[in-house]
């Protein structure tokens, strides 16, 4: 069980000593290269989990930092289909580079953890290009201030916490956590504060793990729903993250034939969106 | 050249002659089968392009409908990494099966023409299963009748159509064609009717073509903006529709540094949403 360590990272806009937790948990190191694939190791860390099988998020994460590797530029867009549940352990990501261009370089992946495969991706890789035409007229959710959002949900004394949860810093908005205590809001929608454990900086591949960070939307609806496993989630990096926690809004707009989709925003502390997530998800019966 | 012919399909649902004019322009027949990978040919007709670059959703119909061939189960799932323009020509799809289960087959596949590749996907396969829990609060979008919309926006009879809505009847929203004639709404939204021509029943594939068939939202706005590359789109299938024309809405909410999304919602003639989409497009400059 690895946890959160002080010190590593230089200390940057803040005064606080900064952990590497989030950065040593989704190490890569290339282990082989030839004309057609990049194989990659890391360790899917325990502790990163819900009931034993890790997030999809932070396996997103390993994988999105081992293709970026890779390819030599960070994450514009990556898919990532979940083929069965993960455990902990050593993995290993195998990248094939399938266009390298000017402004763009494609690649898949497949991770595997002692061998099996676990997860099969798709990404677009290029360094962000500030300017040029803008319209956006939405606006991050409205939340209190992060410092006045409980930092333990409830359940966190009883132990019916998820372990994610102490490697992250997640701060639900008012209401967002009902379903924790039997009171869901009714609305498939869940909002919160992100940030890494020991205000540890957030980068492109931390956004991967932001988007699969809180409960599941459908928690909020009176349903008799006990898992919700990925089938596939697609998140689109849209900036590179301003200090601070992120302000994210997630929602599920179709629960319908066992099928349900979540979307989610991420914004900064600039007020400027950095990351959209959508993702198709079984909704098993009963 | 290719036209839509009368014949061929059963008639269900209608009185009117029904062409195959979709189902032969998407046609595919497995030429190889190996433990590794099926590989299907196919032809990516002209006539279903913008100014000579095939539509991405026409080749996502190709290349999904040869997925679903090769691993014997419809889409739930799919996304596709757009390479390089995509010139008329023959075609072959490799598939690789990632992951056979019960409920699902994952696969990913590369589509290439004359020998390039064009498409690089990944996908989850396996019939819908209606019933369950639902919980849905949107409605279709609010269109006149499909016969009281127009079935040729303008630029029809001075030949800037794009020869792609000859082979479809798309039918937009009052307003939403405005931007062909120098009157763009404003807004990033963009709806109305989708059928086939000649009346050919829509399919699960007729979907994917569906999701890309529309013009780009963004043309509604007052920007500098001439074509819109589409990197990535996925398309989730929601159910099998229903006979008839299909209702769609699309916008794009995040434009910024050179990337624009576009999200869409397809409901059929029972009001049911049928499919959605999300895709990420280069926004170039000027």
């Amino acid at each position: 069980m690895r946890r959160p360590t002080a010190g590593g990272a230089g200390v940057v806009g803040t005064v606080a000593p900064m952990s590497r937790g989030f950065a040593d948990a989704t190490a890569v190191e290339v282990i082989s290269r030839t004309e057609e694939s990049i194989v990659l190791r890391g360790v899917v860390h325990p502790g990163w989990d819900i009931g034993g099988n890790a997030n999809g998020g932070y396996l997103l994460a390993i994988a999105g930092r081992a293709m970026a590797e890779a390819v030599g530029r960070p994450p514009v867009t990556i898919t990532s289909h979940y083929l069965r549940p993960a455990p902990a352990g050593p993995c290993t990501v195998e990248v094939r580079p399938v266009k390298v261009g000017r402004r763009l370089a494609t690649a898949t992946a497949s991770l595997a953890i002692d061998g099996t495969q676990v997860l099969q991706l798709v990404g677009a890789f290029g360094e962000q290009t500030p300017g040029g035409p803008r319209d956006v007229v939405e606006h991050p959710p409205a939340l209190p201030p992060f410092e006045d959002c409980a930092a333990r949900p409830a359940g966190a004394e009883t132990g019916t916490r998820p372990e994610l949860l102490n490697r992250l810093d997640v701060r639900m908005a008012p209401g967002a956590d009902g379903f924790r205590t039997g009171r869901p809001s009714g609305a498939a929608e869940m909002a919160g504060w992100f940030a890494l454990g020991a205000e540890e900086p957030i980068d492109v591949f931390g956004l991967l793990l932001a988007v699969d960070a809180f409960a599941p939307p459908v928690f909020n609806l009176d349903l008799p729903i006990g898992w919700v496993p990925t089938i596939e989630l697609t998140a689109h990096v849209r900036g590179v993250p301003a200090p601070g926690p992120l302000r994210c809004a997630f929602r599920s707009r179709f629960v319908q034939d066992g099928l349900v989709d979540e979307e989610g925003v991420i914004w900064d502390s600039d007020d400027r969106l950095v990351a959209q997530s959508r993702q198709l998800s079984l909704l098993p019966r009963g």
